[in-house]
């Protein structure tokens, strides 16, 4: 098994070994102007217990069911050890990170269930249900929306959690049709280690790929840092394999039909709610040889934008395009600044620019293009450029883009350092078609700023345009406050309940990719409507008739 | 009302105006042909009655029911006059033509409705429960599956089809979003040219095209010809509207969402089992400027595959690839073969190039590139020849391009022409992998082929690569036969069955764009599952729950 729990956070982001990487001067730095944009000084927020001081309640997993899932997974795959159980608790949301740092942990498993292949799963969720244990299947458990929390319904005795890590071999590699099927527990890492070595990609890059997996791409209907080129996890998936309580629910594997409703569409987005995803087969891609990443600056969003539109007129092979608002551009220049530093090229440069209205809204975007031939990227660069200049874009050069290769998957790492010093940091998305797009952005982003004040007295808040589309584009929206004394967990939801109210009023959906989980739910309803949600429902009672899979989400 | 269906042939294909056009030459040459192959003279079949000599059942409709329709959609929109009963009573599937042909038509529907607008719809359905009517939402009409045969179910007392070709305005047109809004009732070259006026196209353009609905593409998850750079319907879609009998279901305007499963793709593909398609959102694009396709010649089937698969590796923007077995290229030189002219530049041609190794197994392809700017489509154009060229490929020109524009939706109406004549043909088409598609050409051609053998005494199949994809393409099938003196529709189902026994077999889907109707139901739940007829069921009981929305298809 690739994938190793031990070395990841419990109570945070990622791998305990790594992190911002901030020095310290450049820590104070932050810290300095994130007091001085509130306005007030930083209280240093509670420190986070270690797992060995995790208070747990006893489990609920009676000796009889352990012994029944023992006797179909072996003594070692079912365990209700305090650090197994505190390890699969919780995901990665801003509420999570909030109870689980404090040690007492309310809700976690009865017990963690790690089936080796698929055949255990379907014996485990037989023994499951015969027991009248709740499932929720837990991949790298990096949702950030609730998707894995432990609850147990009305009706059942305990709640597992299948852990599916094991679950990671390529199952085939079909060159001919270029797609791939691998098991759905394998990680990101694994994965494109795997293709890579035959040359391949599946080009799928969420901001947890480090440490989530197939399934759970799949499970909340995941898109990539480059999905602007690469699409989302639906454009990549071919067929799935979804092991039910009713049986199996296995999809045909061909590029495309009219044989009634797609299925793989009702596996898309389940969230664990209709069983667990135990395969899937991928379109894969030959690995690019060159992969060309350049910043622009605008004078503002909405040139921005239009910069965007253009691109994407041109039919350039772009692969991603983020363009940040002004406010986040201003705290990535900050992240930037090195105070040990005497000289500051950038505060140079951007004093420089001022006088040719790069000013308080510059708005800097990333834009990249791959292939395989180093000419025929660098001419598609060069005009993705010109277009760019054209709408009033200033060259960067590849400097930003080296940077953010750098740091793509490590920007969440901050949300812990952050929290330690009692800055609260959250994140939220969503799709906008163009036309609502810019008073989307710019409503949601009033509202956040607007519940910061109210809630922590004060906050910052900002969006970037991350993955786009022909009739519109995914809008993240990132938002820093202060933390409460108390009530924190009230204090988040108030926060990002006027997020999210602002969001569904503006025409956006309730999540671009970061799926329901719990703390979406409440605001589904209104996008999927009565029937809607009927037929959601619907389906589940199907699949999952006695409602075992992962309780409480979704629907 | 823009869609006349007094102009349509109600017992063949498309407008009574138009025919292949063929000359008497080029007429007696395709019979003499034909009749050369099959080994046998061809017996002309039974001429068709014409619409007055048409014997139906009685309505079933009370005067009760009658009356509670009038009232609420008025007197002129609910019809049970004989000859709009005779033009719903039938799609344009192989048994329909059959059956209708005869003029004695034991189904049809009891009345036809003709609603103006959704709220006239919402009416009807609403006094179709009350009524205990089954209704058939009723586009085109151009279902080649049995989608819209008027099937009353146990418990109904009628069963109504509801002509959904009044719904045929724009509702709106965001150019900023690049998306427009349609009543789903209109027909192919009424939105073209609304969406022409604006400079804009949908650029969907399945063969039914000129008589063929928007609601009707997305029931029947339909894909055009110029699938390849275009994509099919699904791809198009945005956001549609859905009226059950349990009211309304709306999806999101949003490009992309992770809000739980996607429900446009309930609606895609359901056929009107579910309710009737009111409004579609659709991505629209600019129209090209420029259009340029053609042909060229391959060795055999599988080097003009690989022509495919390298200009799809090239990123060539191609918005169609067409390509002819080497049975199927020679039937369409047949029918391009001119008798009345002295000197046949085509025979010629072929004679020439036989010495080249371009002989009895030589493929035609059709390819095609669209774009604003002449200079660029022709580099781009180069480009995709020179990669042909590197697999075999003999460069054809722009002739069989400009031939395939002026013939592309004319094709079907050789159907009527060759029956008259005591011909049968039909057509059937599925999605494979590319790794099964070779295997699975030779043998659903093979079996067809067998099959006509067996229950014609003769017959030709043939097939051609339709529509692209990264991971496979769909393949098109067509089968002639000679036409049996009596129990014509047995025949055909032993022969279709046959075909489809080898699809399935072969890894193949049951239909890539014509639906599953009533001729491909048997097959569907070998490819779906139980648990995905189960789920399918289960959405249909959810929205559906009398069982009275087009009844007897899909599932």
């Amino acid at each position: 098994m690739s994938f190793d729990r031990d070395k990841l956070r419990w109570n945070g982001w990622g791998r305990s070994a790594e992190s911002m990487e901030l020095s310290q001067a450049r820590s104070e730095a932050v810290l300095t102007a994130l007091s001085q944009r509130f306005g007030r000084p930083l209280t240093r927020g509670p420190m986070a217990v270690p797992i060995e001081a995790v208070s747990l309640p006893d489990t609920r997993l009676t000796p009889e069911a352990r012994a029944a899932l023992v006797a179909v997974l072996g003594e070692a795959s079912v365990r209700v050890d305090a650090k197994s159980r505190a390890q699969h608790a919780a995901g990665k949301s801003f509420p999570d990170l909030l109870r689980i740092r404090g040690g007492k942990l309310e809700r976690a498993p009865d017990a963690v269930l790690y089936p080796e292949n698929v055949t255990a799963v379907a014996a485990a969720l037989r023994v499951a249900q015969a027991e009248g244990l709740a499932v929720v299947p837990f991949g790298g458990g990096t949702s950030v929306v609730g998707g894995v929390e432990p609850l147990l319904p009305e009706g059942k005795r305990a709640v597992v959690a299948l852990d599916t890590t094991r679950l990671d071999k390529l199952l085939a590699l079909d060159t001919v049709s270029r797609t791939a099927t691998f098991e759905a527990g394998i990680d990101g890492p694994s994965l494109e280690s795997i293709l890579s070595a035959h040359g391949y990609t599946l080009g799928h890059f969420p901001q947890s790929f480090e440490h989530s997996t197939l399934g759970g791409w799949i499970a909340a209907r995941s898109s990539g840092q480059q999905s602007d080129g690469y699409g989302g996890i639906e454009t990549m998936l071919v067929s799935a394999r979804l092991l039910t309580p009713r049986g199996e629910l296995k999809t045909i594997g061909v590029p495309r039909h009219a044989a009634g409703p797609d299925l793989k569409e009702a596996i898309l987005g389940s969230e664990g709610t209709l069983g667990v995803i135990v395969e899937a087969t991928l379109r894969i891609r030959e690995k690019p040889a060159v992969q060309d990443i350049r910043g622009m600056m605008f004078r503002d969003f909405a040139a921005g934008v239009s910069a965007i539109r253009a691109l994407m007129d041109a039919e350039l092979p772009m692969t991603m395009m983020r363009l940040s608002d002004a406010q986040e551009t201003d705290l990535s220049l900050l992240l930037k600044r090195d105070p040990a530093r005497s000289f500051d090229p950038t505060a140079t440069f951007l004093n420089a620019t001022r006088a040719l209205g790069y000013g308080d809204r510059r708005s800097v975007m990333l834009f990249g293009i791959e292939g395989n031939d180093r000419r025929t990227v660098s001419a598609q660069m060069l005009k993705a450029q010109a277009i760019g200049m054209r709408q009033g874009g200033l060259p960067l050069g590849k400097g930003p883009g080296n940077s953010w290769k750098k740091e793509r998957f490590k920007t969440p790492y901050l949300r812990d350092f952050l929290l330690d010093e009692g800055v609260a940091i959250d994140t939220m998305e969503t799709a906008f078609c163009w036309r609502d797009l810019a008073r989307g952005h710019e409503h949601v982003v009033e509202a956040l700023r607007s519940a910061t004040l109210t809630h922590a007295g004060a906050g910052l808040s900002m969006g970037h345009v991350s993955h786009s589309y022909p009739d519109g584009a995914c809008v993240y929206f990132i938002v820093l406050y202060p933390l409460a004394q108390e009530d924190r967990v009230a204090q988040w939801q108030a926060i990002k309940s006027a997020g999210m109210d602002a969001i569904v009023a503006c025409g956006g959906t309730v999540s671009h990719h970061h799926g329901v989980g719990i703390d979406h739910a409440a605001w589904l309803a209104a996008e999927k409507g009565e029937l809607g949600m009927a037929s959601i429902r619907a389906l589940k009672a199907t699949l999952d008739p006695d409602g075992m899979m992962n309780p409480g989400k979704l629907v």
